[in-house]
C-alpha cells in the first residue's frame, strides 16, 4: 500500500521525494502565512491525515493532542463527513444565501434545538473571526448601544471587531481598529487578579469587578459583554462556580446582552453540545465554528435568541456575506450532529475526561515540580508549567518568544520528538486531542507529555 | 429520471412536496438571513442547480443572469469541480495553516503567476470581506499609517474595517466602526461628481479630485487607496482610460499603497484574469474571492507584492485565521485553473462580450428609451434605467425600498417570470452570467431582457 496520495493523484512512498520538496518550495515561495514573520518559519509539510493522527512526508507520525487549531473535534479523514462533503458537492455545492437551501435549513434547525431555551435562529458564517463581528453586530443594532465588554487573556479572531475584542498580545499590534470595545479582568484562580484565596472569593470577586466596570463605563452604553464560556487559547479557564450565572444576572440587571463565545469549545469539546450548557446559564448570542463540522469546510455562525431575532423582523439587518450558509459546509455540519450522536461523542468526552485524564494530570501534580496546576474539562486541559510553585513564577515570561521562549520550546519539541503534536500556549501544555481518540492513544499521549515534563523539572528553581 | 435528489438521497419529483414544505419551514423558523427584513422575506427554495440554470420545487426554471452572487462564474455542478472536491476531501479535508500543505501552495503558486510583476506570495481567507480586512492590515502595519482611502459607490464586504469602506447605503446603518477610513468620489461618466463633458475629462477631473483629497487628508497618514478594478455591485463601473494609471501615478508620488478589489470582477468576469490587467496598472495588493473557485468552497485571499511580502520577512505579521488556506477550498481554486485553460474561458468571455452581448445592448440603447446607457466589459453589464434621458433621472430614487422601489421589482418581476434570474441593484439591470455560458443561453436571456425592458419603457415620462 503507497503511504500516501500526492497532489497528483499518484501513490507514494514516504521519503525525501519530489513531491516534498515541491511543496516546501511552494509554500516558501507563494504562501504567505498567518502571525509569522515569513523569513523565519519553515512550516512542516503534512502528507498525510487519518484520525487522531498526522504523517510528515519523511514519514513521521505524530498524534495530535491539538485537533489542528481545536477544530479537528472528529479526526482527519472521518468516513461520515467525508462522504457527506463528497455527496453534498455531487448535490449542489453552492446557492446564495438569499435563497433557501435544504441543508442550510436543517442545520440551523439541528443547532437550535440543540441550544439554549428560547434560541430562536441561526445566522451562517464563515468562520469564528466574523461569528464575532456579526454576533457584536447584532447586539449594537438590537440594543442600540455601542460599546463591547470583554475579557483579558481572551481571543475573539482577527478582523477589524474581532482582534479588538481579544484580550491578549495577538491584539497588540494592531491598535485600536473598533474604538468601542473595552477589557475587564475575568476569574482566574491561579493568578487572581482579585487577591482571592478560593474559588468562592475568586467567583464573588471578579463578579464585583466586572460590576464595578459597568457602572464606571455606563451600562447605558454597553451592548454587551462578551466571553469564551471557557477560555481556550488563553489557559482552558473554566469558570468557577456561580461565576457565568452571575454575569448573566449583571447583564439582567443592567440591560447588557450577554454573549457566548464558543468557536473553540463548542460541540463537544468540554463534554456538552456548548461549553455554557455545562454551567447553567442562557445567554443571548452563542458564536460557534471549528467543531460545527471539524473544520472540513469554512463554517461559523451566531445562534440567536428570540428576542434578538424579533428586533428585526420588520427592521432589515444590516450585514452580510456572500457565502452565509454555505450548502458544502452545512452538510458536514449536519453529519457531525449524526456523527456524534452514532458514536456518543459528549458521552465518550465526559468518561475520557474524567477517567483518564484528569487523575493522570493529578497524577503529573504530584510527580512533575514544574506542574504549578491542571485544569480542565472534558477533552479540554492545561498544564501551567512553573519554575516555582510557590512564587508560581510561569516557566517562561507572559508573551515570551526567542531566548526567553527557549525552556519551553524545548518541552514542545520533546513532545515532538516523541510523535505528539501539543497545543502549546505560553507557558502552558494544554490538550485537546480530537474527541474520537481512543481510550489507548490518549494514554499513549499523556505518556509522552509525562516524559517531556521532566525536561519542564529541569528548568525548575523551587524548592 | 428523478427531477432532484432531496437531503435524504431520494429522488424526487418537482411539485408541492413535503420535501419543499420541510425546505420553506426550516428556512423561516431557523436560519438568519443577511440584509433583510426577517419578517418580511420569503426566500425561494432551490431544488436543483447545473450549469447556468436552478430550479425551483415547482420545477420553475430560471437562466441565472446574476452567477448567484456573480461567484459562480464556472456555473452550477461543474464536474471539474465537483471532481477535485470529492477528491481532496478523500485525500485530506483540512490541516491548519501553519504547516505546509501541497494543494495551498500549488494554488498560491497558480495565482501568483497569474498576477502583476512583482506579486509574490499569497495571504488566504475565507472571503471576500476578511481579504479586505486583511489587505487593509498589510499596508496599515508595512507602511507604519492607519488612514484608508475607498470610493463613494463601492461594496467591500461587511466585517467591521470592510462595512466602514463600503461606500454605499449598506454602510449607513453600521456608524463608523473603523475610524481611519474616508471616502473620495470616482470617476462614473453618465453621473459625473466632477462636471465633466467627456471621458478624458472625466479622468482628468477625478485624479484631480483625488490627490486634492489626499494633500488636505494628509499623504502621511495615508496608507492605501483602495478600489474595485470595475466597480461591481455599484453599477459596473467601468473605469475611463487613464483613470487606474493615473491613481497608480499619484499614489506612487505621495508614497501610498494601491489595492484593486477584485472580489466580484477577478477571475474572468471581465475577460481577463484580473480586471485590473485590462487597464495596465501593477497595484501593491489585490483582494480576491468568488470566482477563485466559483464559491463552491468558502475562499478569498490577498495577493502580496514582494515589497510589502518583504517588511514582513523578520517581524511578524499580526493577523490570522483558523481556516487561512483551506485545502478543500483551495483543491477547487487549483481546479478553477485547469478549467480555465481547457475551456478557454478568457477568450470565451471575451468573444461573446464584445460579439453577442454589447452590440445586443446597443440595440436596447436604440430601442428602449428607459436604456440611459449601457456600459461594461467581458461578461459584465449594467443598463443605467431612466424615466428621463435628458435629466438621466433615474427609474427609481437611489436607495430605494417599499412603493417607491415598484418601478424596477417591475422589471425584475417580469424578468423571473419569464425564467430570468437577473442581477437587480438599485435603478440597473445589472449581466453576470456564468462564464461558461453558452452563446444560445446568452441570447435567450438577453431577448428576456428585451421583453423587460417594455415594462421599464412603460414608466418613461420623458421626451
Ligand atoms: C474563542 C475563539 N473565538 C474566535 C476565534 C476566531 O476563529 P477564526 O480563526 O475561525 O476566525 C477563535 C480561533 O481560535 C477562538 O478560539
Ligand atoms: C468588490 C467586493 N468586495 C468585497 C465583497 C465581500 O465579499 P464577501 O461577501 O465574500 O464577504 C464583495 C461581495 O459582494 C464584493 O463585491
Amino acid at each position: 500500500m503507497a503511504d500516501y496520495i500526492d497532489l497528483n493523484g499518484a501513490e507514494q512512498e514516504f521519503g525525501d521525494t519530489a513531491a516534498q520538496r515541491e511543496v516546501r518550495e511552494n509554500d516558501r515561495q507563494y504562501v504567505f502565512h498567518s502571525w509569522s514573520a515569513q523569513g523565519q518559519i519553515n512550516p512542516l509539510p503534512i502528507a498525510k491525515g487519518e484520525g487522531v493522527r498526522m504523517w510528515d512526508y519523511d514519514g513521521n507520525e505524530y498524534l495530535d493532542f491539538s485537533s489542528q487549531l481545536v477544530n479537528l473535534n472528529l479526526g482527519h479523514q472521518h468516513p461520515g463527513l467525508v462522504k457527506a462533503i463528497q455527496e453534498q458537492a455531487g448535490r449542489l455545492a453552492t446557492i446564495q444565501p438569499a435563497l433557501a437551501n435544504d441543508v442550510r435549513g436543517e442545520l440551523a434547525k439541528r443547532i437550535v434545538e440543540h441550544s439554549f431555551e428560547g434560541a430562536r435562529s441561526v445566522f451562517f458564517t464563515n468562520g469564528g473571526a466574523d461569528a464575532i463581528e456579526y454576533a457584536v453586530r447584532l447586539a449594537r443594532q438590537s440594543t442600540g448601544k455601542r460599546k463591547i465588554l470583554t475579557r483579558y487573556r481572551s481571543y475573539h479572531g482577527s478582523t477589524g471587531t474581532a482582534i479588538t475584542m481579544t484580550g491578549e498580545p495577538r491584539r497588540w499590534a494592531n491598535d485600536v481598529i473598533d474604538g468601542e470595545v473595552c477589557h475587564f479582568f475575568g476569574p482566574y484562580a491561579y493568578r487572581s487578579a482579585f487577591w482571592a484565596e478560593t474559588p468562592e472569593q475568586e467567583t464573588e470577586r471578579a463578579l464585583k469587578h466586572l460590576e464595578e466596570q459597568i457602572i464606571l463605563e455606563g451600562a447605558s452604553t454597553i451592548a454587551a459583554v462578551v466571553l469564551e464560556s471557557v477560555t481556550g487559547t488563553n489557559g482552558v479557564l473554566v469558570p468557577p462556580p456561580g461565576y457565568l450565572a452571575g454575569v448573566r444576572d449583571i447583564c439582567d440587571r443592567h440591560g447588557i446582552l450577554m454573549i457566548c463565545d464558543e468557536v473553540m469549545v463548542g460541540f463537544g469539546r468540554t463534554g456538552e453540545w456548548f461549553a455554557y450548557q455545562g454551567f447553567d446559564v442562557t445567554p443571548d448570542l452563542v458564536t460557534f465554528a471549528k467543531g460545527v463540522n471539524s473544520g472540513y469546510v469554512p463554517l461559523g455562525g451566531v445562534v440567536i435568541s428570540e428576542k434578538i431575532h424579533n428586533a428585526f423582523e420588520d427592521r432589515s439587518f444590516p450585514g452580510g456575506l456572500t457565502y452565509s450558509g454555505h450548502p458544502l459546509a452545512c452538510a458536514a455540519g449536519v453529519a457531525t450532529f449524526d456523527i456524534f450522536e452514532e458514536e456518543g461523542i459528549i458521552e465518550r468526552v465526559r468518561d475520557l475526561g474524567s477517567r483518564v485524564v484528569e487523575p493522570r494530570l493529578k497524577e503529573f501534580l504530584e510527580k512533575h515540580p514544574s506542574v504549578g496546576e491542571y485544569r480542565g474539562k472534558g477533552l479540554f486541559w492545561a498544564l501551567e508549567l512553573v519554575t516555582d510553585r510557590e512564587t508560581r513564577e510561569p516557566l517562561v515570561p507572559f508573551n515570551a518568544s526567542g531566548e526567553a521562549a527557549a525552556p519551553f520550546n524545548a518541552v514542545v519539541a520533546a513532545c515532538k520528538q516523541a510523535g505528539l503534536w501539543p497545543f502549546a500556549a505560553g507557558n502552558r501544555l494544554q490538550i485537546a486531542p480530537p474527541l474520537i481518540i481512543s481510550e489507548e492513544d490518549l494514554i499513549k499521549g499523556l505518556d509522552i507529555i509525562d516524559e517531556a515534563l521532566t525536561v519542564a523539572d529541569s528548568y525548575y528553581t523551587g524548592k
